[in-house]
């Protein structure tokens, strides 16, 4: 097994892309991370993607995109983890270049949301959870979420207004990254008033549905200090995956697959939840940003929720989360996300995310889930020391 | 890189199972493959599946899967390349064997056709073609091969009655496959009276629209022979992608895709068309089996037909095609075909393949198409010798 480096990113701004379809948001990523990369070529290409089919009425991106980015003839697939996608697709770009079957790999993640031609996105996207027996039964994925929030604040006794940290930090930093979609801050004040979207959560605890593309070029971190002025390390990839439906879980407030797929993550690169420099978490709702802080060793059971409420999410804070807005404010095309967070841990470790600049920052993590926690994608990113 | 091999394989009957649901289906192949090679764990799973989103209205099937199959836990993904959905999920399962990232792989494909919630199936599978240049435009699926044999008759003087071998061949050889949908003969007169589809595709030309899954075990092939009784190598595993419109393409009559995938399986194989002993074919319609026969170099450009006219396709013939009933006759659950190709081949190269048994089969190769040719996975197989 090799060490894979990233040597190029690039991203378009997330946004309601009305006038632009699937296939030229992907290009721009994609042509935009190999100008970074200076690559002119590539092995394969892994498209992440969930809801092309519901949403654009078009599946087999793998080829769509590969073609349409002047890359015809090579191997190309789509890969799906609900809104897991964008990391399940760098993932399998890992293990093409790790285990030596590609030098050269691209992995784009691109989700085109608005102007769907299929059922209503709501509908679309409670496909992430269990078809039969949730989605079924007239549960959409917000509702899910929000019975999950009504349960955490049941259980330890926060208040809706407790969450309101998470909001305010997201938008904060979103306001210094020119590719998020909200870029203005949010008060806890204008949190305690926004409208209620499915109680407890509200417009402010969820993140939007839009459109984005984000894309890396992947080689093995030997030739990558010869192809890259700043090429960062995977140190590590790992997948933890649970029940599809909350109801089956031990525990509805444990996020079992997230605490597997992040001591995976741990395992391979050596290192603990200390050592973390910065955590580019995926909340989709403010309760799976709780959750997950817990899931990977940052806070206790319960504890999540007081990290953000002690001001330790912050850039300057213990555990900076959503640094360059996050799902919450930068948004959250689903299948795109995934790719999203690692390019803003790239940004963070060639130390190029300006005002939103983790100070010193060496180990970035980059966690994203598909479902409820079914599935569990970790990442964890090094600059690599000339 | 190491050497991978099939340990062990599973399939559900195809058809119309109506009182079957999708995760069903997978547990029952997934199943039977890990009854079949011995085990009981595994690292990973991946699902190759094109429709289950518009279909069945549920995405994120790996988790799904994995849950369902009582691997809760692994890494599992769904793999997507239309019609070619199958051997893509095989060819990340190669991958990830191969590299050493993992030893033991499941790959089950699965498609859940019949009892559709979503859209009329007809416009799902056209997802598989180019949205905004092809299915916008009115082209369905079965239009565009229809473009293509109206073509390929024109160019090359045959008449429709010429493709009837392909349908003969391969019902013949479905009748003796308990896991084939049609398993009932056909004559060239019988193919000659078919109601018209989409003119010139009758009836015969096609491959039914049906339900199935079909499941294969990976492991390292020097670990193989312990685990298996029968194990089969991989010997190559590899894929070509065209434009996805079929009107961007040089010559609409060459699949381009499938030369470039079949000629890199050749050369990692090394091994030419001549020593291949059976190929199991995408023969989606059966203007697809002679430009498929062509691309692989089996016949030249317009003769592919021939082959079939001289009796050359059968179990006896030149090159033996449809073993089991191809496509056409066993069924083609479009994300499951390539996983069902590949079963077939090991039933071929372990000499269990009764009455269609192809003597002394060593190397066998299987080759999946998504859409029109945009995305062609070609696998070769071959017999350990002990």
């Amino acid at each position: 097994m090799r060490d894979v480096a990233i040597i190029g990113v690039g991203q378009t701004k997330v946004g309601e892309h009305w006038d632009v379809s699937l296939r030229h948001l992907a290009l721009e990523a994609v042509q935009a991370a190999m100008t970074d990369a200076g690559v002119t070529r590539t092995d394969a290409l892994y498209v992440g993607n969930m809801l092309s089919g519901e949403l654009a009425g078009q599946e087999h991106l793998g080829a769509l995109v590969a073609d349409f980015a002047g890359l015809r003839g090579i191997e190309a697939f789509k890969i799906e983890a609900a809104c897991g996608s964008g990391a399940a697709a760098l993932r399998m770009g890992y293990v093409a270049v790790a285990g030596g079957l590609a030098d050269i790999v691209i992995v784009v993640g691109v989700e085109k949301m608005t102007d769907a031609l299929g059922p209503d996105t709501t509908m679309a996207l409670a496909m992430a959870a269990d078809g039969d027996y949730e989605a079924a039964q007239g549960l959409s994925f917000v509702a899910i979420n929000a019975l999950l929030m009504r349960r955490y604040m049941h259980e330890y006794g926060y208040s809706h207004q407790d969450f309101a940290p998470f909001a305010v930090n997201a938008h904060h930093n979103a306001m210094n990254n020119p590719h998020a979609m909200f870029r203005f801050p949010v008060t806890a004040e204008r949190f305690a008033r926004a409208k209620m979207i499915c109680d407890p959560i509200n417009l402010l605890d969820s993140s939007p549905i839009c459109d984005g593309a984000a894309a890396v070029v992947l080689a093995p971190a030997d030739a990558a200090r010869t192809l890259s002025a700043a090429p960062i390390r995977i140190v590590a990839s790992a997948v933890g995956t649970d029940t599809l439906a909350v109801h089956d879980r031990r525990d509805p407030l444990v996020l079992e697959g997230a605490a597997l797929s992040t001591r995976r993550a741990y395992e391979q690169a050596g290192v603990g939840p200390e050592d973390i420099d910065l955590f580019e978490l995926h909340d989709a709702f403010s309760i799976m940003a709780a959750l997950s802080l817990e899931a990977a060793g940052f806070a206790d059971k319960g504890q999540g929720l007081r990290l953000a409420l002690d001001g330790e999410i912050g850039i300057d804070g213990r555990i900076p989360v959503a640094t360059m807005g996050g799902l919450k404010a930068r948004g959250h095309p689903v299948g795109a996300t995934g790719v999203y967070q690692v390019v803003e841990v790239v940004q963070q470790l060639r130390g190029l995310a300006g005002a939103n600049q983790v100070p010193n920052a060496r180990l970035g993590m980059a966690q994203n889930i598909g479902g409820s926690g079914a599935t569990v994608i970790t990442h964890i990113l090094e600059r690599m020391e000339d």
